[in-house]
């Protein structure tokens, strides 16, 4: 099915913990294209060939859309049901979930849709009873103890199985996706597990979502998929591609927004995304929302819980409140970064590390049992999400929507501001206890060694916070609606104040201040709300959130767990601003002994092996005499190894003082010398090259926008150095007063 | 205001017509940068500066789209108003439209809400009757009369004030944020010409939109708001990223659609687009869509016409019509950019270019008299799309909706389809005709010396077809719904087929086929419909119709007329797919004059001028010495005649026997000589260099990626030639059998 001959096996591939040749690989598909171009007009088979390689990224796209989709399904199913196994079963049949087993009971009113006698808590099935302190006991024991046998299966499979089924997998995702190789991290194995121990933690009740994950389980899909076509298997700028538009198809599934979904991949994740990518991310997302929905895993037509619609205009003056949430958030979203990656930084450095069971362990039960007495904090986040989010209606049982005269309406449906409850009061208190809860406990949380996202926690966390300012607002405006800021807009009465607003803009704020996501953001939320009105506050709240995180710390919690793992990721947003130049950052500085290069017909096989066994380097430059230092072209160590090991294989007479040349015809040679040894096929001959004066703004942005694995430097025609990505990094973290060395693969 | 000392006033400008070189751009835009951001720790002042300068960019989006809007607003009321004027006046008030006119009476019953004695047309006012075969060929007449006023007023003003105001923009404003300079194209007069000749033009009744020229108009208050910011004034790079964000407020405003219209400027107008810009971007086409929205225009307090919202499911089956609409709409743009560039460069080599006064009143008096007694054509386009858009309701007086027994609904509100009345088999008639009539006007219409969009008409077209389509489909489910392809979704009685819908889908198949958007013309469709369930079906139009249509012609409309104007614009979606070399591109040729170069410290100020006056080239690349030919950097033309001038002007003693030379010493000079002339400041440090064995689809890479004007070639060290941007560019029309000499500008 190839056309391409491939002279020597492994030439052109890449090593484990390698950085992809973006320029090389992009070459390598347009010379695959043209083969297949031009044959195409030979015979209808290969016209036929032709075609249906034009059209297999479509097809690939779609069935990462069923797929994601259908385990996005499948995911959410089961958590649902995992998560009400800690409270209770169902005797009409274990497979339902609390929620299923009552709209199958007869027995039940619309008031106590919650309690139908097929559903039994724990201490129902064992002390036959719910009521009384020792019911309560039991319930919250085996609530705890499904919490720890649930964190236990997790982390047990994630460390036996599949080591890097662990955390959310976005910060690697980035890092493969800008030109990394991580064999493995894609993966089959990686996928099966991260999908069931996804379920086992979300299941098991820790301050974590299942999100970020998804984009995982996503890419992972991309991935393997892959593997059935030719043009993506073989080609790794080609494959990031396709896990682009997986990205974006996992975050489609994940808030039930297609578009969002690709402006997050597109804004966050990638690293290459022309516009063909865009298109295709676009199908594949709507492929994987619309399979998603046609599983309807909770019964409301949405691909979320939390899907909410407000009726309610706001107001200008509300603005205030948003940017309070904003602020808020941005102040989180900073102090939540550092005091993670400080405590991720102890996970590393300290034994602590050693028993990721025991610490898994340790958090669930902290969780488990902290979580149980409160009702917000029992619930499954993403409920909790849904509840603080939703508009209380004239049917709401929810403690949150208990005001007083709350049957007492004038308009039909719609509910004025009325004066809080009991329930809400205490609601709030809880609410307020659930808040701190989740800010502590989610910074121990991700980092752990289980699948863990952070969009559930850090919207939780914003919108208890805004929930909480909301009901305040609400009140004040009931209460106060004579004061200056409330009488021109607000009469007795009126329905003013959505306190379900609040909730998702301060939702959006926590996220935005801990991710820094911007545009993708705004759009997700916008999705989740379905009306362009709100846009304008949570715009607002956005903006006010990265600008406060921002300024305590440039860092969005992907990059930082990046840089906390030294990957050699090279930030496409920010703006390199110091003035240094080429020559300050090549090999060898001013003291080195001078850069190790090939002659292009002078060296001999022995002389290339020691210089390969003596140094370390990933390449060579071929010069056309050490004297003159003109540079020729470049050769891969990797591709030069094969080449030598498999000439003294096959070629008859090769031996240590064969003469290896890279020009085109064989240099002249004294008789009755041994065969010569022609490299010319590996020599890339299109080396890129700066001058020693070029700004390092200039080389970053080289290295960026043509994905560069490395550089030489060149000064008056001759050559001096080399650069490679990894020596950019050192140099940018050197420059922001960080420790170079944390840079830590090639 | 300005911290940066330039020594020489012009140097680093460009001249009308030439490209800039972005890496240069934006390197300055970064000296900029650390200049202020160090000052600032120096004094207060300096910080409040750093800070304001930070803040200006949002700034300057907050106005923009304050002001794109408010344009918008006061040209879509004008428009309103005048295209009604064709027909009658308000004796309330002439400044009434016929709709604000008709409010504002109490004699008007809801069915008869468009007669009210307010509302007079011509024919009432000058021969006191509506009735009878006169009063018609009076108000025919008076269409006709006001027609063409209206085209020679929008032609004249165009012709004698601002040349630059016709057409859509689009494509030079392409060109323009690819790198081109075009001086006075986004300038004061070419706004206010461009806004009045627009609502002229819109308002004679010729088969154009205002949406492009929106973008246009949005692009100018951009550029004209730059001058207010000395970050963005002295920029060309800087102020680029402006003109991406006008572009995306001019679409959000046309379309009501702010995340369309950054998709839009992300995909088809923008070449640098950085993430920083999107967010930005985002802003003012937020800002943008509410300041028109708070005007309101069409007082639906949406912020277009055709807004509409679907409440029936679609089935599955109907994918095919939908495919067959999309293939219609491939064909469709197909056939117009064919005909539409070849009428243009028939306009551009003939007689026929001299006239465009007497063009655009033919073209104008044609569309007019045959638009008149058809009602479908007399209507605005909008009006047309909206109606055909709208999905029949209980109340509907239109024609289109005069179905049998259509006050004979069981379910309320819901209409099930029914057969076809008398008004719908006319209207199908009077819609077929305004099919073809408006095929075949576009064609002559798009390009005329007026400003003229085509999105509506192409919109236009599509609808059209499509509610032919829809109805028909309809009509065959309501006789035939035991047939097998609907008897399993389509009971009697039922809604089932929602002309609308189809009208919808073939609209975004013809805009498709014509532009080739993808993405942003989903995201445009699916916010004026706002329901996630709909973008399946665009979706399917959409993709088959830029596969039909990219089958019959690569080029999208805006694509073609930069071709056949000659900018220089390197297209980035599509793939340079040639194997051809940097050596067979370069200047010089195999058999030319060797290439003419500077020496870095030998030459005299003589020789120098002497080939600045035999040579057109804007640059000189500067070598070691002529033997070694290695290379040392690049002088721009403009700056070398600036440099030299003031100079000699100034310096003292500097002569035409002066020694120039580039390196950062003097050379040893014998006594008695003139002073030297030091141009070690003028000259590029780090040209851009690849070997003459680089693959041209390597070059085009770089070239479109870092955005540069001229590349260097080497080979082993040594300075070959010289690829230009023009030279890439004629290369690629000449790879692709086309004329090379086409592209006109440097």
């Amino acid at each position: 099915m190839d056309f391409l001959e491939e002279p020597i096996p492994g030439v052109g591939t890449y090593d484990d913990f390698n950085t992809i040749d973006w320029v090389r690989e992009k070459s390598r598909d347009r010379d695959r294209h043209r083969e297949i171009t031009n044959k195409s007009k030979e015979s209808t088979w290969a016209l036929i060939h032709s075609v249906s390689d034009a059209f297999s990224g479509w097809l690939l796209m779609l069935l990462i859309g069923l797929l994601a989709g259908s385990l996005a399904g499948l995911i959410d199913i089961s958590a649902h049901w995992m998560t009400d196994l800690k409270e209770g079963i169902c005797t009409g049949g274990f497979w339902f979930n609390h929620e299923h087993c009552c709209w199958n009971s007869d027995h039940v009113t619309f008031e106590d849709r919650d309690k139908c006698p097929e559903w039994n808590s724990w201490s129902q099935l064992i002390i036959s009873t719910d009521e009384g302190a020792f019911a309560y006991i039991v319930n919250y024991f085996m609530y705890v103890l499904w919490a720890l046998l649930f964190a236990f299966l997790a982390v047990s499979l994630v460390k036996v199985f599949a080591p890097y089924a662990c955390g959310s997998g976005i910060p690697e995702i980035k890092t493969i996706l800008s030109g990394f190789i991580i064999r493995g991290y894609l993966g089959k194995w990686t996928l099966v597990i991260k999908t069931i121990t996804l379920v086992l933690a979300v299941s098991s009740g820790l301050s974590l979502g299942k999100e970020g994950p998804l984009v995982h389980v996503a890419c992972c899909c991309g991935n393997i998929l892959c593997h059935c076509f030719n043009k993506y298997r073989k080609n790794e700028a080609k494959r990031r591609e396709v896990l682009s538009a997986a990205a974006a198809a996992g975050v489609s599934v994940a808030f039930g927004a297609p578009i969002g979904g690709v402006l997050f991949s597109l804004e966050e994740v990638s690293y290459y995304f022309p516009l063909k990518t865009l298109w295709r991310s676009f199908f594949a997302a709507l492929v994987a929302a619309f399979t998603l929905r046609s599983i309807n895993p909770f019964g409301n037509s949405r691909l979320v819980l939390f899907y909410v619609e407000f009726h309610t205009p706001w107001h200008l003056f509300e603005l205030v409140p948003f940017i309070l949430l904003g602020i808020f958030g941005g102040l989180w979203g900073a102090l939540f970064i550092r005091t993670n990656i400080a405590w991720c930084r102890k996970r590393k450095t300290t034994q602590l590390g050693k028993y990721p069971v025991i610490e898994v362990l340790v958090v669930t039960a902290i969780t488990a049992i902290l979580a149980f007495p409160n009702e917000y904090t029992r619930m499954s986040t993403s409920e909790l999400i849904s509840e603080l989010f939703n508009d209380c209606g004239l049917l709401d049982s929810s403690k949150l929507c208990d005001y007083e005269n709350r049957f007492n309406t004038s308009k039909g449906g719609e509910l004025p501001d009325r004066p809080a409850g009991v329930g809400v009061y205490s609601a709030m208190w809880q609410l307020a206890l659930t808040l701190i809860l989740k800010i502590v406990i989610t910074i121990f949380t991700f980092g752990m060694k289980i699948p863990s996202g952070l969009f559930i926690p850090s919207m939780a966390v914003g919108a208890i916070a805004g929930r909480l300012l909301g009901v305040g607002m609400e009140q004040l405006a009931y209460y106060h609606h004579d004061w200056t800021i409330f009488n021109s807009w607000c009469s007795q009465g009126a329905d003013c104040i959505t306190p379900g607003l609040y909730a998702m803009v301060g939702a959006a704020a926590c996220l935005g201040g801990v991710t820094r996501m911007t545009v993708s953001l705004v759009v997700i939320m916008f999705e989740l709300t379905g009306g362009l009105e709100y846009i304008v506050p949570l715009m607002a709240a956005a903006m006010t959130s990265k600008w406060v995180a921002d300024a305590l710390g440039r860092e969005g919690i992907y990059d930082a767990h990046i840089r906390l793992n030294g990957y050699p990721f090279l930030e496409a947003k920010e703006e390199f601003a110091h003035k240094t130049l080429a020559m300050d950052v090549m090999k060898p500085r001013r003291n080195d002994p001078l850069l190790t290069v090939l002659t292009q017909d002078s060296m001999t096989v022995e002389d290339v092996e020691t210089i390969i066994s003596e140094t370390t380097y990933s390449g060579f430059p071929v010069v056309v005499s050490r004297e003159s230092q003109r540079l020729v072209g470049f050769v891969l160590r990797r591709d030069l190894i094969i080449s030598i090991e498999n000439a003294r294989k096959k070629q008859d007479g090769v031996v240590s003082t064969s003469i290896i040349y890279f020009t085109e015809h064989s240099p002249p040679m004294p008789p009755y010398t041994p065969p010569t040894l022609k490299l010319r096929n590996i020599l890339d001959l299109s080396p890129f090259t700066v001058t020693d004066l070029t700004p390092m703004e200039i080389v970053v942005d080289i290295f960026r926008k043509l994905g560069l694995r490395q550089c030489l430097v060149t000064h008056n025609g001759r050559l001096l150095g080399i650069i490679t990505k990894k020596d950019v990094l050192k140099h940018i973290a050197q420059m922001a007063n960080q420790d170079p060395d944390s840079i830590l693969f090639n």
